[in-house]
């Protein structure tokens, strides 16, 4: 194949995601649901965060949850357990969520449930710090997770993820002090990609930053009210 | 595009890719240097680890570079300032190296340098759990890091990376006695993937490891002789 169909290919793939990612943001819209695109690295501690999250905000916030991953479904299981709505999805040998795959889950949420009675939709990404930036599949916030144990050089080598990032979780806080890392520096590297994000260091071990993350996914839920 | 077209281009890309890691592998055969392909998630250590591994085994064995990055040459910096020929090359948006660009990363190496005398060319490919295991790039053998800091579940859930690999590292051990894992399931959902991988818990900052690691590496080198 030639370069230049190759790349084609390529933009015609990527201009057809984005059309389905705005279709799914008017049916989301529709149905008065704020969406939160969830991304990180494998193991970054998305999952763990969705916990502690529907463990303090269940109730007071209806949520539903879509679950991608390549295979099995440990995650949705894991979350389950909250007593939230968890829609599977399993991207085979796909390294992302694309919008496609995300309006099927959509369509499954509405045929399960009265999809109007949730305030927000959270998809977990498949853990990869690379393509999910680029395929929207209908959010109205992303949020991307850097394990601090990654290191600080990861805002300047993926630079997509941070500039995209309405807000940037610096996550396993608690391992702070065994990691030759400045925080510092890793903070002032996620600026240099996108000035305006919010940064909320976190630990889902210790507890630290949680209220902040919780008090920014309130405030993205209410903006909904006021689009 | 339908659905059919597009795993139709899939299926081809990957032909040709594979086409392209045989003739690479051919070109490497001749100039005698054995190839690795090293691959992992993010920041889970595999810089710090030819750091390690350069320190020790240059000048006994002749090493080459190829040091694969979506942007910037901080890595491959960091390894030129231990005296070996480091090709670096910048893929972009793509969030793996393939075997085009390799090739032309081994028509680099051997305009600037006379290819024959290297014994071992590493290939630092860019993080990623997914993608990487799928493109060939001409190696020899590949070798996977698992920072235990990513949990026990990532062999399960990204399980072609663990299926591919002839090494596993469990990285940043030194980490064990902070974090909430059982290192045995890690190995015992590793071995559920790929029964016959060598694992090696290593640590770069204690040095746990690192000589059963360049064992590994000096017999994988030698082994190229009686091919």
């Amino acid at each position: 194949m030639h370069q230049t169909l190759e790349a084609a290919l390529e933009i015609n793939l990527l201009h057809a995601n984005q059309d389905g990612a705005d279709r799914n943001r008017a049916i989301l819209d529709e149905w008065g649901i704020r969406c939160l695109n969830l991304m990180s690295s494998p193991g970054a501690g998305k999952t763990v965060l969705l916990e502690k999250t529907l463990a303090q905000l269940n109730g007071e916030i209806n949520i539903a949850i879509i679950e991608g991953d390549m295979t099995t479904e440990l995650d949705a299981d894991r979350l389950r357990q909250y007593g939230v709505p968890v829609i599977a999805i399993n991207t085979g040998r796909s390294c992302h969520l694309d919008s496609k795959m995300v309006a099927g889950g959509l369509h499954r949420l509405a045929h399960e449930y009265d999809p109007t009675v949730f305030d927000l939709a959270i998809v977990e990404n498949v853990g990869n710090l690379v393509c999910p930036a680029e395929f929207e599949v209908g959010e109205h916030l992303k949020v991307a997770l850097l394990s601090i144990t990654e290191g600080e050089d990861k805002p300047l080598k993926y630079p997509l993820m941070f500039q995209e990032a309405d807000c940037l979780l610096l996550t396993k806080m608690d391992l702070a002090p065994y990691l030759d890392i400045d925080i510092n520096r890793i903070e002032a590297n996620v600026r240099q990609m996108n000035p305006d994000v919010t940064i909320l260091p976190v630990s889902a071990k210790t507890g630290q930053g949680l209220d902040a993350w919780v008090m920014w996914l309130r405030s993205g839920v209410r903006n909904r009210v006021s689009i």
